[in-house]
C-alpha cells in the first residue's frame, strides 16, 4: 500500500466497519492498545447509571433476585460462550484471572493426581504472563508436595518438556508479547498424548481470535474481559470447565457463591454442580454489569468476520512498518504465519520504550513491553485501515524526527 | 416512646442528621438492610460518569498510572483504616472476603507453624458466616496435613476450644444472623494468651462500631464495603494485616499486582514489601472507584458519632417493638448489652420468612436470616429515628392484619 486513500478504500469495503459507531472512542486518539484495556461501549455509561440510580438506588437488596445480580456471573457466562466454543454452564464470568487460575490448578492437580500420582510437573513457557507463573509457583508452595513449575523458552521445546511425569501444561494460547499463537488443537492433543491436562489462559484470545475449546477436546480455561471484550477497567475474568471436569473436585477457594444452597446457611461446604462450583464471593456488580455492554456487540458478528479483519489490520502494518520504516532499528518479533499470530504485532526497537512514550505524546496508542517491544494491538471491532496507515505514519515521524529522544520520554512507569 | 412526634424530636437533636442528604435514598422506602447492602452515596453516580467517561474513554490505558487506577487498592485501604484501628499501609481493598481470608489463612497457618508445627487446628464458631468456615474447609481440605477446623455453639465455649492444638481463632466480630458483638480486646487476649493467632471477620462492623485493631492487637482481618460502608453491590473486600505480620510469609494468590515489580514481567515471583503482596489480579476499577464516595462520608464524623446514634437506633426500635408488638410471638435474639450488641436487631418469628416480604411489600426492607430470623439494620449515617417508628408500626400492621399469611409470601428466593 502506497497511499492512505487505499487505507480508506478498505474501510469503505469492511463489512464490519459500523460496528465502530457502538464504541465511545475519544477523537483525538488512535487507539492500538484494546489488547491491554479495551475501549468504552457506547452502551456502558447508561448502563452504568441503570444500575447504580435504578437497581441499586431503587431495588436496593431485591436487586439481586430481580435485576439478576446473583445470575450474572452464569448469565455472562453463557453469553461469552459461543466465542471461545464453550457450551451453556461451561462459563462464569468472576473474580480474576490469577484468583481464576489458582482455581483451576488446584482442581486439575486433583484430577492428575486421581489418575496418576507420580505426575507431579506443571510444564508452562518462561515467556508466558508472569502472573500465571507466579500462581503455579503459589500453589506448588503451599502444596508443598514435591510438585515442579517446569519452564521451557521456546514453543518448539513443549513436547519434550511435556512427559510421563507431567500433571498439567499451562498455556498461554496467544503470548502477550510477541503475539505468538499456539496451535491450540494441536498441543492439546499433544498433551492428552502425553497423558496431562490442558489448561488455556485465553487472555488475548478471548474476542480477538477465534476459539473452539470443546472442538480441540481442552480441560480447562482462563480468560479476561477487559481486553477485546471491552468490559472494563479490570473487569472480572471468566473461568472455563467442561462439563466432564466440573464435578470431579471442589476447588479450595469455596466460597459462599459455590455452595450448592448459599442460603440455606449450611455450615458445611457442599459444592454446587457444574461451573458454579467455581464461583466463590459477591461479585462486583457494576463493573460486571458492564461486561454485558461488550458482549453484546459480538451478537452482531462472528468471530470469523472478526478474525478475517484482524489479519487484515495486522498485515497491512507489518507490511507499512516494514516498507515505511525500513531504515530504522526495527524487527518484528510477531510471526508472519497467520497460523501463529493473534491479533496484535509488536516490534522491538533498541529504544522501545522512549518511541512508545513519543508515539502516546502524538495520539498514538500503543503499548511497551520489557524488554524493548513496541507492542501495537489491532481490535477489529473499532480500529480501521485508515488508523493502520495514520499509526504507521506517525511512527516514520516519530523516528525520523528523533522526536524520542526528548528527555520527558525516558523516565519509566507502571502500565498494565 | 409512645408518640412520633418524639422520634421527630430525636431526629431534630441528631448531630449526624444531616449526613442523610448526601445518599441517594428511594424517597419509597424505609431501608433498614444497609448491612446487607448499603444505599448509594449521592456521588457514586457522577463518579461512575468520571471513571467510564473521562478515566477509561479518554484516558484509556493511561488512567492505570495517571487517573491513579493501580493505585487505588493502597490509597482506598489508607482511607478506610482509621475506622478500624489500622495504619497507613496496612490495609488493601482487593477482591472478595473469601478470597482475602483464603490468603489470611494461608499466612496465617504458615505462621503458626513456624511457632509451633503441632498447632493445627483452626477454631470458629458454627454460627460464623458461612463462607467463611466454607474457605477455612476448602484450605484443610487442600493442605491435607492434618489441619481441623473446630466450631463451637456459643460464645461462651471459645475460651476451653481454643487450646494449646490451636493454630488459628477465626472469628466474624459482629454476628450477621444476631447481631452479637465479641469484646474485640478481651478475646484477642484470650487466643493470644493460648498462644494462637487472632483472625477477625469485620463484615459487620467496619462502619458500624468502632474498631481498634491495632489496639487490640489483633492479628489479621478482613472486611467488607459494601455493607455499612455503602460502596456498592458487591464492591471490592478489603485485607488487614499489620506490619508485623506482612513480611512474614507470602500468601499463595501470589498474582503479580503483589509481585515486588509487576512491570519487570520477571518469571519469578517475589512478594512486595508490606501490604501489597497481599494484592493478587487486577481489580474492577469503575466498582472499586465507588467505594470512596462511601467513605469520604465518613470523613465528616467519628465512629464514636456514629455508634452513639446506632445504639439509640436499636435501643428504640427494640423498645417500641417489645411495647407494641407485644402481643406477637417475637423473641429478641439481639442482645440487649450495648457491649454485645452490633448495629442490627433480630427478632425471631415462626413465620419470619413471610413476615418480612409483607414488611418489604410495604416499602419497609429488612432481611431475613435462616431460620425465623427477621433482621434490621440500622445505618446511623442516613438511618432516621422516625423511620424506627414508623418501621414498628408497619410491622404491627401486618403481624395485627395478618398480611403476612398472603400466598404471594411465602415462596423463598435468594437474598444475599
Amino acid at each position: 500500500m502506497n497511499h492512505r486513500d487505499e487505507a480508506l478504500a478498505l474501510d469503505s469495503a469492511d463489512p464490519i466497519a459500523t460496528l465502530r459507531d457502538q464504541f465511545a472512542l475519544s477523537p483525538t486518539t488512535i487507539y492500538l492498545d484494546g489488547n491491554s484495556l479495551g475501549v468504552p461501549p457506547a452502551a456502558a455509561a447508561q448502563r452504568a447509571q441503570t444500575v447504580i440510580a435504578a437497581e441499586w438506588g431503587e431495588g436496593l437488596i431485591r436487586s439481586w433476585n430481580n435485576a439478576g445480580w446473583f445470575a450474572l456471573p452464569r448469565r455472562l457466562g453463557n453469553k461469552l460462550a459461543p466465542l471461545i466454543g464453550a457450551a451453556d454452564d461451561e462459563v462464569v464470568v468472576t473474580d480474576t484471572i490469577s484468583v481464576n487460575l489458582f482455581k483451576l490448578l488446584s482442581a486439575a492437580v486433583r484430577v492428575a493426581q486421581a489418575r496418576d500420582p507420580k505426575r507431579r510437573v506443571i510444564v508452562s513457557e518462561r515467556s508466558n504472563f508472569p502472573s500465571d507463573l507466579y500462581i503455579a509457583q503459589g500453589l506448588i508452595e503451599q502444596l508443598d508436595r514435591g510438585y515442579e513449575l517446569r519452564l521451557v523458552d521456546e514453543p518448539s521445546e513443549l513436547p519434550a518438556a511435556i512427559r510421563d511425569d507431567t500433571a498439567i501444561a499451562m498455556i498461554t494460547h496467544v503470548n502477550y508479547r510477541t503475539g505468538y499463537m499456539h496451535d491450540m488443537a494441536a498441543l492439546t492433543k499433544l498433551i492428552h498424548d502425553k497423558g496431562a491436562l490442558a489448561l488455556w489462559d485465553l487472555a488475548h484470545s478471548a474476542g480477538a481470535v477465534p476459539v473452539d475449546l470443546n472442538g480441540v477436546g481442552a480441560d480447562y480455561a482462563v480468560g479476561c474481559t477487559y481486553k477485546y471484550l471491552n468490559g472494563g477497567p479490570g473487569s472480572p475474568a471468566f473461568v472455563w470447565a467442561p462439563k466432564r471436569h466440573q464435578n470431579e473436585f471442589a476447588q479450595p477457594l469455596s466460597g459462599w457463591w459455590g455452595h450448592r444452597a448459599p442460603f440455606e446457611m449450611d455450615p458445611a461446604y457442599r459444592p454446587d454442580d457444574g461451573i458454579g462450583r467455581f464461583l466463590c464471593g459477591t461479585q462486583p456488580m457494576v463493573s460486571m454489569a458492564l461486561v454485558e455492554c461488550g458482549l453484546d456487540v459480538f451478537l452482531q458478528t462472528d468471530m470469523q468476520a472478526v478474525r478475517k479483519k484482524s489479519l487484515a489490520l495486522t498485515d497491512l502494518f507489518i507490511e507499512l512498518v516494514e516498507a515505511r520504516c525500513s531504515e530504522f532499528p526495527l524487527t518484528l518479533v510477531t510471526p508472519r504465519e497467520h497460523a501463529q499470530r493473534g491479533s496484535h504485532a509488536s516490534f522491538e526497537h533498541p529504544h522501545g520504550y522512549e518511541v512508545m512514550q513519543a508515539l502516546i505524546a502524538r495520539g498514538v496508542i500503543g503499548d511497551y513491553r520489557e524488554p524493548h517491544v513496541l507492542r501495537f494491538g489491532f481490535t477489529p471491532l473499532y480500529t480501521r485501515f485508515v488508523d493502520v496507515w495514520d499509526a504507521v505514519e506517525t511512527l516514520r515521524e516519530v523516528l525520523t524526527q528523533e522526536t524520542w529522544r526528548a528527555p520527558e520520554f525516558a523516565a519509566r512507569g507502571a502500565v498494565t
